[in-house]
């Protein structure tokens, strides 16, 4: 059986799924890519071919020729169209985040608990990196003892001039806050952020950090620097009581030169996250094979969208903001 | 259009074929599974969704339901199958070695010049390594300038009690000596092999040192050690003129605990290289689409097999022993 | 000329400064161990081959046989002895803190000031580490451009009962808040405190992580955690707008075994900042001789105590606690 | 009671003695300084504080005010003046070779035994390196099992013109030479030498690749390459019947920048065996104090130039040479 599925949004993110969906992973037809951009859906159809073109998501959405969507438009529209798919009935990857509102969120959340069922994933691909699988199973077989702390640093090589130092925490850190979360099995109690006073302090990509305290009490850092210039880069720790895991951008091979030993780091995150993506993907057309949830849950989603709404509060405000999540619905 | 195949074989590397064919790629049907042992090929042929069990090579080679054929079977039976495979028309991926004896290879070749086109691929893999890849790349750059030598190290955990020292040139070393031969584009010379009399230097996976010459006048080290015991590793480091090109083991993570940090290497060599096995699948199948050959050739494997002869008899005679190729056909 | 140094303190510290002196410095002689235990004393003067026995720090620092003191008494006492040297006119290598009263260390300043020459050195000895030495030299040579942040984590593998969370503030971090300003050349304006709420959170050696601004808008974040259980382990990483600079614990050679690839950590301070202390002290001795002062003066011992003096303050009141140093004496 | 050095040779190497000896090491007075080119040697004894000046360094073992030698002279002196310091009855420290030629290598030791007692230490600095005394300490202990294998590879940035390949087996792998027979506590059994046959295979350092077998059958390899060019860099591996030790060029901090992360290899050897001479100079002192020897001995030379005459003589035959040590005096 076929699954055939509907991709929403042909941009760059869009685009790599098309990549992923019809190179890397059998069983599915990709039957519709929708854009807005006419032009740009019919480009990745043709690349990577799917069977039609289209620009109305919601008549995507309703097509009973799509068992599935598959939704990399722009961040605003993210939950509307979640929710559709829901309401639909359909399984759903939706790339991060959710939404930008929490409110939004819960809308989903409403929306899943009444269709009784999971259909939502949400694209937070790192659960699925190898090298925090590996991580993630060595503190769970208890290799460092409880965990104290967890130190992240997110690094891009420049941010594009409407990136403020906002969305470093709205559109960035969600990929720490989620993981940190997913690593610990917790939920965020409280967050802090900090920013250097630097000469262009509002340019975009200015680096804020923060520190979160997670209900257990653990200390969660991130750093996000999306004009870290030097290369893209994401580095993490986790911190027990008797040891840590140490988490570095891989390296394939070293050149030897000039004095200097060089390894490399890509210049976006789409080297060094591929194999995450692609077994993000296979994973959800998996779960719907098997009926499974996998990967992150509209509950998920929401919580990392919670926790960045008080991180901006605290980037205004200079103050400490506590983090104060619904009650979580049996559904999760 | 489907690509129906035929898999015979059906041990560890069938059903990781089998797996990889039916898991990872698009645009194929796994036809076949074939195999002397009918329960090892019903058995692989559920867990991967193949349409028939078959015992007969010979027969499923010829079945015009099957579009390709990738050969894992015993190797003393793979230039046999692939010359069939070629005399039939139909492209066929054959697990290295093509053989252990060069004029076995040979009337591969002859089969696949009267057939006039390029229907072979033999497994050498880590041609699609990504850090093969990128040690390739860089090569190919100028990074280090012209090559002086390349040293290979080449280790198991343990070698099974039938695997004799001269297998380790027979069997395991000739991925160095095909990997150094497309790193550097060149043939061998000559060979002479070392190895340590140690006390058990009869027993199973004793260890070889092989150095080879290529006609360029490069050396090439070879270490096989089948019983490092410590994990399965592989390095390489490519000298030039003006720099080295170094690659080892990849690390995803490491453990801090107890005075030390560690990271893993896997027990065997399907970690290592599965995404190797996974690109040259995905290649093999796309070349067959487009027509246009992948990896290596028949010609590297015979090279291969070559240099293993000579190595053999070098072992016994404690000399250099040259490498004397055929002249090369013009369809490779 | 041999310069006769006094040693005040036979403790851990003492007794490797006496081998140090004893062992690596030409040109001087220990003249004096000077310890209240006076059974301690004679034994590390026998060791190390010190003239005379004393335990009355004063008589030691009056003696006129004694041209530089070298003080590595208890905590407490070190600001008075400091003051007593410099009244004295003598040189003085005083162990860091210089005092954990920032009242104290004013009235250190105030008798140097007095003196109108520098006469101490405070034992910061990271300012002497060949890798900090390193990090500074790529950064003043503008290898990362401007600094943003800087990343410290100090870990030991336990600590003394005795050893509370605030002495991490206290007793540990002053390393880092010296390093940093060192660094960056320039003084903190505010300092927050965080610390896990674990179970345990009273217990000796609960870690803390503190996130300081300096008067030039940098961020400098410490963990110090003291329990770390896994080794002794120093890292740290300077983020400047164009690239960043990462030092960790030197790596010797690497045991591969049992599927692993293993790097050791000390047990304490002493190996991996053993060359620190040599060259600090060699400096120090180099100082005398040419009246040129080295490595940390009274007033940066000063300004990292009255850090930790707001440190102390935000991890009480869980706020963050602002640095206001008095005027620098031109002196300094 | 001080100890006269009389320092023979004031170039490179004589020049790093003088300043180690007069700035790291207590006890001693640095009495002459003795160059055949007097300004050289005075330059050096001003730089480093030596009482007197000499050009002939047979009056400068004569001297009864030197109580012990270091030569540094040209390499085709040190056997007759080691000689001398041992008829003289005086401690010598000579740098390697102690001579290129065996036979003279034997007057050493004759003289030597005629004596009765160690009184020569040859400059194998290595043994001192902490990098390698961690490797020894490690496979002491089992922690790799019985040795199978050495790997060795000895680069330099570039050559002089003079620098033939000749001279990588006789001037630059003694050090391999002997830190493998002190590793493996064996001697050589045989020797065979290959090179690339590259262009420019008469340049001056034209590398050389030496695979050498112990009397207890390990197999020992040596790569020089003088030209490497990239930097100096010295690694090594001992491969165990359970593990491996791998030993490569410290770093002691990473840079990140331009897509790269960057640590530094030294121009030349000293930088990284700079804690290696200090060691070995401090060994040396400390044995003339205790009367037991440190370090590489007569013996010990005599093994390394033995197997490099070998090692010439396989480089001109392409042949395997035996190394046949004479018998072994008691003494050693």
């Amino acid at each position: 059986m076929t699954l055939r599925i509907g991709l929403i949004g042909a941009g760059i993110m869009g685009s790599d799924h098309a990549k992923i969906l019809s190179r890397d992973i059998p069983g599915i037809s990709l039957h519709h890519v929708c854009d807005a951009d006419t032009a740009r859906a019919t480009s990745v159809a043709e690349a990577y071919g799917a069977r039609h073109v289209a620009s109305d998501p919601m008549a995507v959405i309703a097509d009973s020729a799509v068992d599935a969507v598959l939704i990399a438009s722009p961040d605003h529209t993210h939950a509307a169209l979640t929710k559709a798919c829901v309401e639909a009935g359909k399984p759903v990857l939706c790339e991060k985040p959710l939404s930008q509102d929490s409110a939004e969120c819960l809308d989903v959340i409403a929306a899943e608990v009444k269709a009784g069922r999971r259909l939502v994933q949400i694209g937070f691909m790192r659960r699925f990196d190898p090298a925090y699988v590996e991580m993630k199973s060595a503190f769970d077989q208890g290799s460092v003892g409880p965990a104290l702390m967890m130190h992240h640093f997110h690094r891009n090589v420049s941010a594009p001039p409407s990136f403020t130092g906002q969305m470093a925490i709205t559109n960035s850190a969600p990929h720490e806050f989620d993981i940190a979360r997913f690593m610990l099995d917790t939920e965020y109690a409280s967050i802090s952020v900090f920013r250097p006073d630097f000469a262009d302090s509002n340019k975009a990509g200015a680096p804020v950090f923060m520190v979160l305290k997670t209900i257990a009490g653990q200390l969660v850092n991130v750093e996000v620097n999306n004009n870290a210039a030097y290369g893209y880069d994401v580095r993490g720790e986790l911190v027990g009581e008797t040891g840590s895991i140490f988490l570095r951008s891989p390296i394939a091979s070293e050149l030897n030169t000039n004095l200097q030993s060089i390894t490399t780091y890509p210049a976006d995150w789409r080297p060094r996250f591929a194999e995450a993506y692609r077994l993000q993907n296979m994973a959800w057309v998996k779960s719907i094979e098997t009926g499974k949830p996998a990967g992150a849950s509209a509950w998920d989603g929401y919580a990392a969208t919670l926790v960045a709404e008080a991180g901006v509060r605290s980037l205004k405000s200079g103050e400490t903001v506590p983090v104060a999540l619904v009650a979580k619905p049996k559904l999760y």
